[in-house]
């Protein structure tokens, strides 16, 4: 029976420039975020898509250098950050299960007293960047971020763009409204604007594809960095937010990109989606259209091709 | 990197065995589902556990060859049944997400029209029913879903135990409204008391623990049943429904279940957890203590041991 | 300060008629109920009022002899006749509040156990006649809400419409549904279908405007009929019914007809609104159309027509 | 039949006394408000209750000169001074149902776009403060809700307790939360925290039973202020927040007092509640115990009491 296994680099370069050839045709595009601003702007006709197996140099096609705004998939490295800080404790302040809601919902909030279903939901990475604030300020904890997402991704050019940073602590009244309502049930403890200040500065960072494919390469490979074998997470850790990206990454289409590619994911506004092939690679696919749900409908029509062509489904091979 | 990997028989005999004497020595085993009466009276100290390679003999420990009321597992049996049936049309009257709601919500329905979120939570399971009756009387489409169980598992001897079907026909007042709420909406073809008779009866099929890992193979095994290579779903269809069991199968706890076991899984309130692990083997744990989510207590407890075990999570190796 | 006060015959009748003419030129007049089969058929091009005072002959203009399905408008009914029956103890099983939700709607439900928010709402009213079957059958219970009708409307011709009865025998899933869902949770003690077979016929009983603006007099009069001054309800409990029509009578709308009219008001998708002019008078409109919540659209405007006439409002006089 | 009536003062003197005296005895008084700090300190030993009739002097019996905080019962004041303000265009941006939802539950503007169901739900009186602030500052707004009800209780004396509305202005997250959701959602023009600041001022206006029931004798009296025959609002509009009063003004108990009361009223968590008896008298009881659903616990039972011995019910007389 096969299981995923490695492509030769050859191979996984024919693969992903076809899907660059075949993605660039397509008309129907989705449409970029309209409620940040400056993410409104971004064109349309780009697309990346960069593979980083985890022993081995990336492979990208199209733009896949090009730096968009990572958006929510900084909520898996906020949520790295936090496990390495405060463990297991942070599970008192946020479950564990996909919320059937989309990723600005408040009813839940409601029903369940403040205590966000999962951390890939805003409100439960709003607790997230709060724990985060526990022993450090909001300015240190987005250096911390971000120094974890240069040193994942092997480049300490990443920035936090500031001008998309402003643009959200702007507009962010539905964010600001998560978050006085849990500190309304307490589940919030340092000031909101100081917690959203951290929260709208790490979905700010920008990176590429072939950045953000190395920088996911830890959840691939057991919690360790291949770059320099450090321990990021456990390896128990690692799967689990492996797992929780499976559950819970995509918005309310989580159950629907399980469905049509089966890899666990983590999607942002900004058109990028971060996918981990458990034991072999972490990909990186991004468009700024997105679909009715928010997920990039051309990255993740990429991936669907992805796996048809190379059967890296953790639910079994294709053939 | 290790990947999950096929398992010596001596060894998987080992594993095994050691996890049904821990489970047998834990006092808190949870409570037996109380909302059938038949259900009621089942010993709590009782456990099995099988494990079925896809290329080898089973291997259990426990009380691996006791009957139980396969319950919710049977949705697994009755999807697979009306995707050979009817196809891709079944989705547009039916969901893939997981709803964040439990089993037996008629909330999310009211919300959303009639369409319940996905074909494992009861509503779905009932229009999954009423798909099996429009060819097809009700006695047919049990013995339909009753001989695929046969053919899995190679036992001819499976049978619906009657009682639990009486008992459930009789007070299932709950599967009533949401089957007549599902017909106000359009949702529903057949008379409400015909999809129940079926839904009542698969639910009451009884199987063991050896049984049900053997039947369960053709998910392991992209599709095809080990026993003759005969096909019974293609490639891609088992790989969604595997997706589907990992998204939605243990009811609200689904997320829980992905975090801390990592394997696509089917649960029932008999007491029972199917789990698939791709390319290598279907696994069933049975207790009849329920936690909280309707979920086994030791069956859940077991799964976690067999994977710390045996590295089989779809999120990465243990080690 | 001048209070609502009674108005003379002759001057009444010039309201009423200036009233009809007015609606009778209508261009927007609602639509009428499609869900039931029989009510889809009524004719859209009808209106009628009827007022009797408590202390006086009815007064009456447009259709107020054609018979009508009264629907809901049976609602207070029952309650009368259940409140005669088992009194203060049916106030355990359903509640007196509003519910935001519409009258069908089974949300609320799940979200407080069974327990409807009022009778006035569909599974509430069904609640109420599952407590009038704790001690007759289901058609001496159609009997008993019947001859209350006749004997308050001083009129023994009064029937069930049984073709509209049969029609909702048929087609009511959606009663059906929040019968069952109750069921589930303890709150229903009949066979549903008997507790439905009692709804569906007091809900198809036909009567005029002029029957049930007489048959209204004891809401308005203290709990006494006027006909013989026997009492109905005691004084306290005529009040009651009356406030709970005031909050819940016009279904959603409620607040709206509050803001508008200022009587307490029950409405029927017959397209029928039983008013009541505490110490005055009760009041029956009537025309088939119904706006988006499922009130009569006609018989909405004349009543707002009419306590702008007569400063009937409970909410204090025009001038 | 006899109809509420103006009740001589001796007698309505007598009437207070006994109720005072009987309320003095009660063992259960409810529990004070503990999420605004400053309320949580007031003596739950005081009960006063205030009849001001439209054309007599005043009545009261026990602490009906001591000054309390008004809070909810000011949105009947920044309501009428809105009215007088924008009109009907207010309508556009809050509705006029009852909501079925405790007074700060965001899950129905979630459903609902941002629109609050009425005017006298926290959210609805959010955005009645956000139309005040259309042409002045937050201080003016305050300034002229002062002044109103200076003028309406014929007492320049009153004034807002900075204590209070500094406590509330730390502390009131989940206000702020609401707020910043109907931003979010484009229901709100001034910036959250001016619109707050005038919310929160107004809420902690301190008066007398005795001040408010003279203040809000206008809603009995056709809109009219008694004291100079200056019309305050429109007699229709005076009917219409009457209206309001009764199906919305007690929060999600407001179907139970109408059911009990039988009069339009306010409510408010620092334990007043403003009673109209249209044509007759605007009534004021106090007492800073709370029973669940944050109405007080005595003045709720002293309406009962007033209403048997008057007969002021606006659903018919008691006897």
């Amino acid at each position: 029976m096969p299981r995923p296994s490695v492509i030769e680099t050859g191979e996984l370069q024919v693969i992903l420039e076809d899907i660059a050839d075949r993605v660039a045709g397509m008309s129907e595009r989705g449409k970029v975020a309209q409620y940040i601003p400056e993410l409104a702007s971004v064109d349309l006709n780009q697309f990346g898509i960069a593979v980083a197996p985890i022993d081995g140099a990336p492979v990208s096609a199209g733009n896949a250098d090009t730096l968009f705004s990572i958006q929510s998939i900084s909520k898996v490295f906020s949520l790295t950050e936090a496990l390495q800080h405060v463990g297991a404790t942070l599970w008192q302040r946020v479950g564990r299960e996909p919320s059937g809601d989309p990723f600005n919902s408040i009813v839940q909030l409601e029903h369940e007293r403040g205590i966000p279903r999962n951390p890939f939901i805003n409100p439960g990475a709003i607790v997230v960047a709060d724990v985060l604030l526990e022993d450090r300020s909001s300015d240190e904890a987005v250096n911390d971020v971000l120094n974890l997402c240069r040193t994942l991704a092997e480049d300490a050019s990443i920035q936090v763009d500031k001008a998309v940073a402003d643009s959200e602590m702007r507009t962010g009244s539905r964010n600001r409204a998560l978050a006085h309502f849990m500190k309304a049930e307490g589940n919030l403890k340092a000031p909101v604007e100081d917690v959203l200040s951290l929260y709208f500065r790490q979905c700010s960072i920008a990176m590429s594809c072939r950045q953000l494919a190395v920088a996911g390469r830890y959840l691939a490979a057991a919690g360790q960095n291949p770059a320099d074998g450090s321990t990021v997470l456990s390896a128990q850790r690692a799967r689990r937010v492996t797992a929780l990206m499976m559950m819970c990454g995509s918005y309310d289409a989580s159950g629907e990109f399980a469905f049509r590619v089966g890899l666990p994911a983590k999607s942002g506004v900004g058109g990028g989606i971060l996918c981990i092939v458990p034991g072999i690679a972490s990909v990186t696919a991004w468009s700024p259209g997105l679909d009715a749900k928010g997920n990039s409908h051309l990255a993740s029509i990429a991936f669907q091709e992805l796996v048809r062509a190379t059967g890296w489904s953790v639910f079994g091979p294709s053939v």
